[in-house]
């Protein structure tokens, strides 16, 4: 049975074929964020503590960490990275306790995320490019990580599932070359928009199942990428990701904060037989029923949260 | 290609694998809702008329139409089904152009229904118990009528997938010797409630590509069960009808007068890639559109299907 094992400094997470979704929060990342991006070239990092703990409040499991910034002072990402990625992962480890996943396209800033995190963080990413996979392969196997792989390479992203999937069993190859087992390997189909693409779900769907029966890999995507430029995205997506996790896929790097697509994986997994009594959904369910009377979903994530650690250091003290 | 052919006076609905979803309205049953029952027993068919007219505005491509009442005045069934089922079915008729799914377990209900009803009904239903497949099936042949085929026999409802397939295969082949096709009769695997039965959504899922691949036969089923007892369950039934669709499910019984499972299924739709260019996904946003901003999901849809006919009638004006 494929798992891929995570940990933080107290927690381990596992993905696999028999484990609830595993949500990446993708809110750390200043790409696109041009506020952010600005915040940290101050040194402001109020956001990004908001995100960590809102992220882990609505439940991620996981917070990826990506400093790619382009600073206006200084525009050379190999010089930038390093140092912020440093001063991110502490920060995000000083406020919450899960794994992270090191996200960036600097070698640098990989190796200086994999030196301080604490437990056993995932990469974020290898390719089927030949230059990346020999920087990134080789740091994989030093720290003995996991890497999420996606399905490109040096001829660009296909769109032919066929070639994705030849790509992906490649980079899985070249990863047992170096002794990377496959379930240390977390492929990324990659989603395209199915506003462009009408078989950009099925494509999904087919490629999930195939590199999980042929390659024996988890999955992960960014999965709002599905319903890019359509209206009521959200909606797409909260029918994608339930689709996507019956089909196979085991985790995705995603925004957490969003209640309609929160609420679509706690019944996946409920559907799925990783809820034992539904006693998630039933959780859940109060959250629902706190941001159905108005109150923020963050808000209403955080305070069960909180009830909830407060009710099992109640216990603790009972014993 | 598995295709099962409906039709009403003049329009067609195909269930089939490369079909959109196809949505058969709930609505029309007294059956646990007593004052409908006493409503009909009075003569007063004002809710089935609304019934009929908004679950067709919400998107119902089918209509159930169930008589199963019991008076007060007439305990029997076998009296009171037959005129009522003819009352209704004339009804749905003179207001809706919609193929109708005639629901009964009074076989002379189902006679009567398939005497009136016009253009090619799906009769609604047969089980694997030895009387009704000899009650039910030569109908089907006489009208040459396609049937839902409920998987459970002599023996009740098997909580073992395999026996429910197996009895549903044996559906399949008595109906073969009657001379019914396979695609003429949609499988109702049976769906359990997730809250009693941790497997029952993968049991389903399991179920539906096993029909598809070895029996080659459409499927269908009553959709909201798999939430029963549980809180927020049209959070669970907003997942697992993707999921059900993602693993072949080609229609459902359920009401389609809820703007969360109808805004699940046509995303799932556009994912499935039966919604070319989206074009069903992007009218439909307009409909969540005015939902958002306050207005009933039925007035909504109503609106929207009122414009859409408005538009087709100024078009087909100018040719």
């Amino acid at each position: 049975m494929t798992r891929t094992v995570l940990e933080s400094q107290t927690k381990t997470v596992t993905i696999g074929f028999d484990e609830p979704f595993c949500v990446i929060g993708e809110r750390i990342n200043p790409t696109g964020r041009k506020k952010l991006a600005a915040e940290l070239e101050a040194g402001d990092f109020s956001t990004v503590e908001r995100d960590a703990l809102e992220q882990v409040a609505c439940g991620a499991m996981v917070l990826d960490v990506n400093a790619g910034v382009v600073y206006n002072s200084n525009p050379n990402p190999n010089e930038t990275e390093p140092p912020l990625m440093r001063k991110m992962i502490e920060l995000v480890q000083g406020l919450v306790d899960v794994p992270l996943c090191i996200d960036s396209s600097v070698p640098g800033a990989l190796e200086t995320g994999l030196s301080i995190a604490k437990g056993r963080p995932l990469v974020n990413s290898v390719t089927g490019e030949e230059e990346r996979l020999e920087a990134i392969l080789p740091l994989i196997k030093k720290y003995n990580v996991p890497v999420v792989a996606i399905s490109n390479d040096d001829t660009g992203i296909s769109e032919d599932p066929d070639v994705r999937f030849a790509v992906a069993k490649k980079i899985v190859q070249h990863a047992a070359d170096y002794g990377i087992p496959a379930h240390d390997i977390v492929v990324d189909p990659l989603v395209m928009p199915v506003g462009a693409m009408g078989t950009a779900g099925q494509q999904v769907f087919t490629l999930v199942r195939r590199l999980r029966d042929e390659l024996g890999v988890n999955t992960t995507c960014g999965a709002s990428n599905i319903s890019f430029g359509l209206p009521h995205r959200h909606g797409i997506n909260a029918a994608f990701l339930p689709m996507a996790i019956g089909a196979g896929m085991t985790s995705a790097i995603m925004n957490p904060v969003r209640v309609v697509e929160m609420e679509a994986i706690r019944a996946a997994n409920f559907l799925m037989n990783h809820d034992p009594n539904g006693s998630e959904w039933i959780k859940f369910s109060r959250v629902l029923d706190a941001v159905e009377a108005g109150t923020p979903f963050a808000e209403a994530a955080k305070a069960s949260s909180d009830a909830g650690s407060g009710r099992g250091s109640r216990r603790r003290r009972r014993e």
